[in-house]
């Protein structure tokens, strides 16, 4: 059975990856997950995609929203708006407990990569999951208002403002975490998983080693944009404001030289033609994912796909 | 009508505390409350004895524990126990939303009256609770496993180890909460909440200032032990690993100087000519507050006591 190791951002990426997860045992796969969208808020760190992806994989997460946790309740919030604070971001009981005891091993000086760990033992989660790097990366938006911390621009301001580009704050001086090289070292293929491409698998990329690493390994992409939208958050909303129609090709092209085969739905099949002249195998099938046996269904599509690309190129790549 | 200003510390403090303002208009009564057990835990800044007064005046407070909220979820804390965090300091989720926008406040520079002053807006509290001080001074208790932090001794230890005696760190550098030296001022009389004398009302009374002002007022104090016993808390245990006879006289020769009056339990009654000899008044009377009635005949009693102090000695305390 093939080794991966997946990237993720968020709720797209992570129900990839759950799928991926019922089909690989836990030492076929790993994940690493964006943690450019991290951030400080009312003295917590908090890690969206992260926990977005740790829930999901232990059963936690909420099914509607496909963030926090399920049978939440939202008293802490409750009472910290009733008293005129900041209740933006949202922030259920349950999900609070985590961030707390996140936060207290993080500044008594555990490494993100291990607190997350001890969690993922805590809740049950088998297959390994690692924030893309233990420094904070933080991912800035330049728009049209301004540089914004990438929360104030998501949850805060609503995806409202005009993007104009990107800056992964202090990427520079950030190693990826321990165990993802190793990881990608002995990966048969690695997913970029249906996530932003601009801050969910970029931020991911940017960590020095990381894109690299990814590079050496045949790769294969699933478009997080169907019919020339997304199925959530604000990707093609991003192409658009950059100059670039978002569609599943300018999402191929925007991965292209790493890209040994793309993974798009049913409803963009005509954009084949222009996917494969890029250099990529193609697979067309059906991507979204709304009941939880979509994301199984997909991951095999997607593990199939990933088998006749090693297959065809060998272990080493020879595309 | 007279001007009350009272001195409380958590659960017994707040009950007379409730009943004073039952009955005293608020610009008739401030309260001052004890923040020496005050401590950052989980990265919060949890002020105790100021939570269960606004609590109980607001008629938020537990009516089954006296301190926390009622109608409160635990969901908090039950994830950051799974976690294997630190949950001994029992956190509800309401109580917790209260704490995050506190500590928000604080590191943005509001001074803990200021935040104090609006929750008690947004709670509904209508008469003045001031901390003892803006200035953070915490309790330290010396005991025979060495020198501990107060919630430390008090609830992780559960006032296990034996105690040699306090110290207020920092209690030097600290001054009044605005407001408090005004306050006292104006006041016909102030009293001492049943409240424990070692670390609820020493430490209001050892910020700089505080026991001056204090001592130019008739001082009434409530007895905190009955039948040499205390309703909650460890202050007859500390009497006693101090070598004091745990009792109503013990405290009122812990405060002799400073007291016109002392309050104290039938079921203490034969105390009550050595009380006199200590150079005090005398109310005995029933103290234990039970059920909510008794906070507001109980604390009609203080006043009437009080307003006989007064009428005797004089609005300049001819004692």
């Amino acid at each position: 059975m093939i080794h991966v190791v997946a990237l993720a951002g968020g709720v797209g990426g992570a129900k990839l990856v759950d799928g991926l997860a019922q089909l690989l045992p836990p030492e076929n796969l790993t994940v690493i997950v964006n943690t450019g969208d991290d951030f400080d808020h009312l003295g917590l760190k908090i890690c969206p995609d992260l926990d977005t992806v740790c829930y999901t994989l232990a059963g936690l997460a909420n099914p509607a929203s496909g963030w926090g946790r399920q049978e939440e309740s939202w008293n802490a919030l409750g009472v910290l708006k009733a008293l005129g604070g900041p209740d933006w971001f949202n922030l259920g009981d349950r999900d609070l407990g985590l961030h707390l005891e996140r936060t207290r091993r993080l500044q008594a000086g555990q490494p993100l990569s291990q607190v997350t760990a001890d969690f993922c033992r805590a809740m049950g989660v088998k297959h390994p999951v690692l924030p893309m790097s233990d420094q904070p990366v933080p991912t800035r938006v330049f728009t049209s208002q301004g540089e914004l911390a990438f929360q104030e621009y998501f949850v805060h301001r609503q995806c409202q403002p005009e993007v104009n580009g990107f800056r992964f704050d202090n990427v520079q001086a950030a190693q990826p975490a321990p165990g993802a090289l190793k990881a990608l070292a002995g990966a048969d293929v690695v997913v970029f998983c249906p996530s932003n491409p601009w801050v969910s698998i970029d931020p991911i990329l940017a960590v020095p080693g990381m894109r690299q690493a990814v590079g050496e390994r045949p790769v294969v992409a699933v478009s997080p944009i169907i019919g020339g939208q997304t199925v959530k958050g604000p990707a093609a909303k991003m192409y658009a404001e950059l100059g670039i129609t978002p569609s599943a090709l300018a999402v191929a092209l925007h991965y292209r030289s790493l890209l040994a085969g793309f993974v798009f739905d049913n409803l963009d099949e005509s954009l084949a033609g222009s996917i494969e002249e890029a250099g990529m195998r193609t697979c067309v099938t059906d991507t979204l994912m709304v009941v939880p046996d979509d994301r199984k269904r997909l991951a095999g599509e997607v593990i199939q796909f990933c088998q006749s690309l090693v297959e065809n190129t060998g272990p080493d790549k020879g595309k």
